[in-house]
């Protein structure tokens, strides 16, 4: 397997990288720059005809796009430690929880980024700015309902570190790039914030 | 199990009719009327403290939430016909088709909803309907990309009738629905669309 990566503050492909050092796994790569444009060349098309990263080559020459499919699919060869639950029911929880983080967290921090982020003005014509600004308040009723969950969790199903917590972590330090951090006040979530950051696969 | 479903145009609740259709599976079902805010009892918070439909109880009283997490949790116990792919790189391509058709066109078309359609007009303060407008063009832009990958295909993964083929067909009816309708050349899609409609599952 070859993996298609891009540095940080992409959100996507740090997903594949985190999980990849949860379960000790290293695989060979190669660094698209999303900044210089490397995604949207022929030769990356060629792999990834929708020019996105993150992406994954088997060795049979097929290819696995999007982060949490390819996560999934690793997951497939090598199941421990367990990251996408242990039982029909905390694998249910643990999709349902990565589609709230990204069907609602997910959209209200990209509208943020795409319309009122500097970097998307050549790229977003019209931004639509008051609506930009408007959606920090959205992302942050989201991040609301999760600082209440994790009330009294240290992990967001309750039991033990899993992909939910891999694709929440990307988008809370990804929505503080993008300007909206989380208020001081959301304690619960402060602290996972600081558990999630202080795993070695933050780091990755 | 108990389902709590929602009667049409609501797209999430008709991915499970469906699903359970394409399975010949029928569960004990209560309605929960959206028009009449009956996703906003006290009662039904109980069972979904988030407000949302669709929900599955399970008779142990567990609560199951998110429209693709109860078909996939359904699936560990209903492997027959398999809708969630039928070994790791077929799941990887349907959870990859699943992740673009609700992260692309989905979001595009909830921002048509939330801020072009009248029913919104009371909880949406404020529509920002140019904005709104403008999206109908970026679902296009996602559909018109289904109707290339669907040049020479039957079905999403090319195989067969998968959960990503209910997905879509549960966002393209809606589209049409809040406004966004695909036009008459995207020939793929329309022959797609007619395909899937055709099946008894669409009208679950």
């Amino acid at each position: 397997m070859h993996l298609y990566d891009s540095p940080m503050p992409a959100p996507n492909p740090r997903r594949v990288r985190t999980y990849l050092a949860e379960k000790g796994l290293s695989l060979p790569t190669t660094i698209i720059d999303l900044a210089k444009g490397e995604h949207r060349t022929a030769e990356y098309r060629a792999i990834n005809p929708l020019g996105r990263s993150p992406a994954l080559r088997l060795d049979d020459g097929r290819v696995v796009v999007e982060s949490v499919a390819i996560c999934r699919y690793i997951e497939h060869f090598h199941p421990d430690p367990p990251m996408f639950g242990v039982d029909p029911f905390n694998t249910a929880e643990i999709e349902a929880l990565i589609r709230r983080i990204e069907l609602r967290l997910q959209r209200a921090i990209t509208m943020v980024w795409l319309h009122t982020h500097e970097w998307n003005a050549p790229h977003v014509k019209p931004q639509f700015k008051a609506f930009g600004e408007s959606q920090k308040g959205e992302a942050l009723i989201v991040m609301r309902e999760f600082d209440e969950l994790l009330a009294g969790r240290e992990w967001l199903d309750g039991q033990r570190y899993t992909m939910a917590d891999v694709v929440l972590l990307s988008y809370i330090d990804w929505a503080a790039f993008v300007g909206v951090a989380y208020p001081a006040d959301f304690r619960n979530l402060r602290a996972w914030h600081a558990r999630a950051s202080a795993r070695p696969s933050a780091a990755a």
